[in-house]
């Protein structure tokens, strides 16, 4: 027989799961293929925007994950162009062959058509990002202590987050805890406590996904730590200014946007029915209606579960799909038939702060301490390679202690000698 | 009595060590400038740049380093222009008055007036460069995996690292181990043993500020890894193509820089003695000769020792010289005279890969096993906080059990959405 050759777009959680899966197995030769050579741990991105951990504790060198499977190969690259009837993907200059594709390309941040305010309100999906808002955010508080004039300096100490989902949430805790404990003994010029932290959702109340109890436990518990909710506030403008929402302008110099996602764009190239947001509809098996040989998981899909509703884009569910996918691959290599995919949900969680988080599994719903406690032991349990866990957990560890956290640092997007240019912006 | 107004400009090895020795002090009030929010703990800093060591490793806040010390605030701006004789420093757009002011803004790569240079071959003095060089290195390897063609292949498989020094012997060391060790097993096309290092240098040996029996050492021990090192090798010219060394041209996809330095062009406001490197001249008690109130120290200063030689730009020396610049700053004030500065020679190491360093402390001369031990040591003794002394701590056991290098991400320069751009150059 001869070897099947499978394409795998992307090393988020989905598509490493589906390499994994076909790792070692006889008859499949197996190239991933990614524009980057990590895997990144997105649920702890926020921790990296608000110097709690460095880039390279939540991330781990795809070709190190994968390198004991010699039936995989991993090439850096981006991919332009799928052509499913020849069966090819373009990347860079290279065509490449497939007997099956899968498609793990996840999401990136919408504007809802404002792509402009992008500058002014940077969202959370990549290093780069987070890096960038770790900057704005030390560098207020930078400028705000050599700000004489109180009506700029309350400006420069306001940060808005766009959007109340968990890692609106996460954000907004994060810049609390971070103004009121981490810096307000550094200090000497500005009380960090006068800090403004705005959360600002469109709809009628933060973290949605979860029940109404939850939601409110968690507004409560934003609140404590100075954090001004604002529900049923949709955004209508951003300037280099501050934000503006209905009738009312209010300005910041920090905002940062946790609002709406969009799929790879790579589905255009795809046969198949388009949602509102851009996923792809995806059969039981996780293939295409129209294209047996083309799986699609992850963020970039849209699995309808027996409520009829698209299946939230968590890490669970893309590593559950990344698996299946592949078994249904062997499975047709084994002349058996394919199965369904059935998610086993295990539950959502959100942290707010210091020993504060909500959880929800099935009809169990925790918040406080002990849903802190269970949101650590999941993320390091999952947390992706050896290393990482133990060097996130002795993090943590010394953060818990401290209060301090470690990773402050304001690093510059110009790598060349800035000792001579020097005029940073704001400087 | 009125209070003193110290202004120190840099948060390097001298600046905070100044910085230190004047907090709690009755009767200064001090302020310290820099352009960073960090301090950056340089000798360490060519592990960032080979995917060894996180940036938040080897950098803490200055902020959280001075907090203990009411009497000292930290100012982050970009000091333009000094005026002794009005005894003022222009900082951003506002000018500060002192009493006293201790320089301590340390050097920048020098390109010998060749600064075009600087794009083809970056040096290493900041976070970004050494991100920006490990982004390069890594690169080359992702890119010599797709190449077919071997001539091309070869190009991007060679590295050169200009500048013999100890900073140059750690480069180009770390390649070779990198290359021999960390990704031999994660590349399926090509063998990452195929690359070719090359350590450049001007003069006839390399560490030329060893004895001649340590510099061949490290020369043999840099060869067991597979660095060649070519002597009296003056570069004439760097392209996008290769380097010029007399009438040979030699292909290479990547040049790193480590060869010559200039201080802080704020010297150009002193009243004072430049020698050829452009380094002041100071007194014996650190000040300058016709300015008692301003004093020069670490790289930015050329201070003679006996024999009539300028101290080398070292640690060690800028850490002295901070706390004896301060020292002389507190005599003054209770009327005392000042004394003269004695640099306590401690020695000094590079070190070469794995189990391997020289060191040289007086007569003593180690290298191999016991200097790197050594080298372990003193730097973990030596780095500021103890947060950082535990964390290279973990990461140094990490590496040496596991041969791993777990800071292998290439982080583009572009913060904003990288997945809708995604023509990143080569790739």
């Amino acid at each position: 027989m001869k070897e099947k050759k499978i394409i795998i777009v992307g090393g988020g959680f989905g598509g490493l799961a589906a390499a994994k899966s076909l790792g070692r197995k006889k008859g499949v030769q197996v190239t991933l293929i990614d524009r980057r050579n990590y895997h990144l741990f997105q649920p702890l991105l926020y921790q990296v925007a608000m110097a709690g951990l460095s880039p390279a504790e939540i991330a781990a060198p795809i070709r190190g994950l994968l390198s004991e499977y010699k039936n995989i190969e991993v090439l850096l690259g981006n991919v332009s162009k799928v052509n499913p009837l020849k069966k090819q993907v373009k990347v860079g200059d290279k065509t490449i062959s497939y007997d099956y594709l899968i498609l793990a390309c996840g999401a990136k941040h919408s504007y809802f058509g404002n792509e402009d305010w992008e500058c002014r309100a940077p969202g959370l999906k990549t290093l780069e990002q987070a890096t960038e808002i770790r900057r704005r955010v030390l560098t207020a508080f930078e400028m705000a202590e050599k700000e004489e004039d109180p009506v700029s300096r309350k400006r420069l100490l306001t940060f808005v987050v766009v959007g109340g989902g968990p890692t609106g949430v996460e954000l907004a805790g994060a810049i609390g805890e971070i103004s009121r404990f981490t810096l307000s003994k550094d200090f000497r010029r500005i009380d960090p406590n006068q800090a403004r932290v705005v959360l600002v959702e469109a709809g009628t109340r933060i973290l949605a996904g979860f029940s109404e109890k939850t939601s409110k436990r968690a507004a409560r518990s934003l609140e404590k730590i100075g954090v001004q909710i604002w529900t049923s506030s949709p955004v209508s403008n951003i300037t280099d200014e501050g934000i503006q929402i209905n009738e009312e302008f209010f300005y910041a110099k920090t905002v940062l946007w946790a609002a709406g996602v969009k799929p790879s764009s790579l589905n255009n190239f795809l046969d198949g029915n388009l949602d509102k947001q851009g996923r792809i509809a995806v059969s039981d098996d996780l293939s295409l209606a129209h294209d047996q040989s083309t799986f699609v998981i992850g963020d970039q899909a849209s699995f309808l579960d027996e409520s009829g509703l698209p299946l939230p884009g968590l890490a669970p569910v893309a590593t559950q799909q990344g698996t299946h996918a592949a078994k249904n691959i062997l499975a047709d290599l084994a002349d058996k038939p394919r199965s369904k995919f059935q998610y086993l949900d295990k539950g959502q969680m959100a942290t707010i702060g210091r020993r504060s988080a909500v959880l929800e599994v099935g009809s169990v719903k925790l918040s406080g301490t002990i849903a802190w406690y269970a949101w650590l032991l999941v993320h390091i349990y999952y947390l992706i390679g050896f290393r990482n866990k133990l060097f996130v957990l002795i993090q943590w560890a010394w953060h818990y202690l401290t209060y301090s956290r470690g990773s402050r640092l304001i690093v510059h997007k110009e790598w060349r000698s800035y000792l001579e240019k020097g005029s940073e912006e704001s400087l």
